[in-house]
């Protein structure tokens, strides 16, 4: 935790009363929270590392010191700037801690190591702060990774908006990695491994107040058991690629994959699998759940003689018990990517010049 | 570039033109370019990977694949929310690769790669952002280490400042790694590498447009060829442990490590090398240049029989050749750290709960 690892054996050194208010008795994040000082240790050890500390947090040190991975590495980064911070089946915490891990999963890694960069307004609820801490701590530990740096920055109100996250990913890639979206061939299925568009819906229906009963809730999960089954089934030689459908959801995995292999991807809307919650909210708003973020539920495509295979697998695990075929790569044609509608017409797929969900994680 | 890695290679399914504004026509950041859509990967492709790109951060995938490390690991992560974005010597896209790098290397490790994630605030000049990366590159380049992933977040006005930056640093670690600062010895010496307070003041006269001539100008800079230097020489086994002097200036890192070895850390403020804008800007803000941050200077503690080797070591490179004894460990008496003043009186050194300047870093 880069400067805050040695803080918390100096708390020793803390005279027993302050003049200022001190973490505890102040309940509002402080500037002097993030300025590198006492208040600032008096965070880390009262409420960071109680929550998420480790071994490597704990160690003095600009930088976490870190055991030899034996093999090559995946590595990457994601900012959370999700609101509101809490929502129906996650938080920011979760979601952050969730996501990294899928991104380096679906690249073929085994997740070891995260970091976690916190940018919090002035006034946060210290009692809001625990929670999102709480949150992460339990998601790191489903996951079987560890938070081993971290920082903490404060600016003044109304520069930020409650809390920004920021958690950068360490994994070991894991024979065999799956090609990519550029070896993507002809025939191959596409699949979904569950529900679309759940996450975007659940964090708009809160945002938007919408009163629907029950509310859309997020899908936000981790996605290592699924990918650990193909391992362990043998099946994994099999995927070309896999990715996670988040920002701008399956329409954007979609084209991106039909950008790198050249090949047109055809689905069919009837097979989309979407709840009926996420359909109601998505009519209401007027949105196509196809360009819905996802934040636990990713597209895979895979080599049509053992899509089978690869289905039983995921069927296997709760997370993707409800995967599903929804279409498959062919020849080039005039769209990259095209749509069966319901009533039988193909069109292309549109792809939005941005997502219509600012802020969805 | 986690979901952007895909996207450059995705351009030629962009339409030659556009009923909206699109990179290049707009010349302001929207939302829409942090959404995944295809305002984003313009963004990507036409703004960062030319600036940083290199061959892992042009990889298809979620994760950038990175080739196995033959050793340890550090790892360090560190946000940057600096006000204003540009300063004399610096700027928040050069600060954040110098802070990450030195993290690392003040850690004991060779720097390999970092991550860069960006949360733009709605309305920041394209043409602001271009110089900010442009100068991540430079400073990236200057260290040999690559940007292997990234992420683009953009929220709406008054969500955020301008920009802020997430740089997250994996390195190697390189025996002998310094043991830190539980193990600095009564005796041992306390040495500052160069100029205190520069970074802070640099800042500072910039947001409150103190106008010296010439201004106070940041320290920002890598201290990777000091640690080669000292790596090289052979007089990295007597360094107890190095520090960069940053949140908190240099009396944060004296009263951490007091509380990490148990000993009293004496310096004298004659010694403490301070230059004459830093001390006239310091005394027009009321502050004391031992709690101003730097950027570029660093703290070490070094076996006392050891030290002429060591600063000999540091003087052979341009950014520490200003190398200076400020001090020495002994028994711990009243006070962790204790300074003695210019007029003879020995006194404790306070630790402020904060740090007088928010948002330096």
């Amino acid at each position: 935790m880069s400067k805050q690892q040695g803080d918390a054996v100096n708390k020793q050194t803390l005279p027993e009363s302050c003049p200022l208010p001190v973490t505890g008795t102040g309940d509002r994040i402080l500037l002097a929270h993030g300025e590198g000082g006492r208040l600032t240790r008096r965070l880390i050890a009262e409420h960071v590392l109680p929550a998420v500390g480790n071994e490597y947090l704990a160690q003095l040190g600009d930088a976490a010191q870190l055991p030899r991975v034996d093999g090559p590495l995946a590595m990457t980064t994601d900012s959370f700037v999700v609101s509101p911070l809490f929502f129906p089946g996650g938080d920011i915490g979760s979601l952050a801690v969730y996501g990294t891990v899928n991104d380096l999963t679906v690249a073929g890694a085994r997740p070891r190591w995260i970091s976690l960069g916190m940018i919090i307004e002035e006034g946060l609820a210290v009692e809001e702060l625990g929670r999102v801490l709480a949150s992460v701590a339990a998601a790191a530990q489903r996951v079987g990774v560890s938070v081993v740096t971290g920082d903490t920055k404060v600016v003044p109100r109304g520069a930020a908006d409650g809390l920004f996250l920021n958690t950068t990913g360490v994994g070991q890639l894991i024979e065999p990695v799956p090609p990519g979206p550029a070896e993507i061939q002809s025939d191959d299925v596409l699949l979904v491994t569950g529900p679309i568009g759940c996450h975007g819906m659940a964090v708009m229906s809160v945002r938007q107040e919408l009163d629907f009963d029950p509310p859309p809730v997020s899908d936000s999960a981790p996605l290592l058991a699924a990918v650990e089954a193909l391992r362990t089934s043998g099946t994994m030689k099999h995927v070309r690629a896999m990715r996670d459908a988040t920002r701008g959801g399956v329409a954007a995995v979609l084209h991106e994959w039909a950008g790198a292999c050249g090949l047109t991807l055809c689905i069919a809307e009837s097979q989309l699998p979407v709840t009926d919650q996420v359909r109601g909210a998505c009519e209401l708003l007027g949105l196509d759940p196809i360009h819905v973020a996802c934040e636990g539920t990713m597209v895979l495509a895979v080599d049509t003689a053992a899509a089978d295979e690869v289905v039983a697998a995921l069927q296997s695990v709760p997370e993707t018990h409800e995967v599903v075929r929804i279409g498959a790569a062919q020849s080039r044609g005039l769209a990259p990517v095209v749509i069966s509608r319901a009533l039988g017409s193909e069109q292309p797929l549109d792809e939005p010049l941005g997502a219509p969900l600012p802020r969805i994680c």
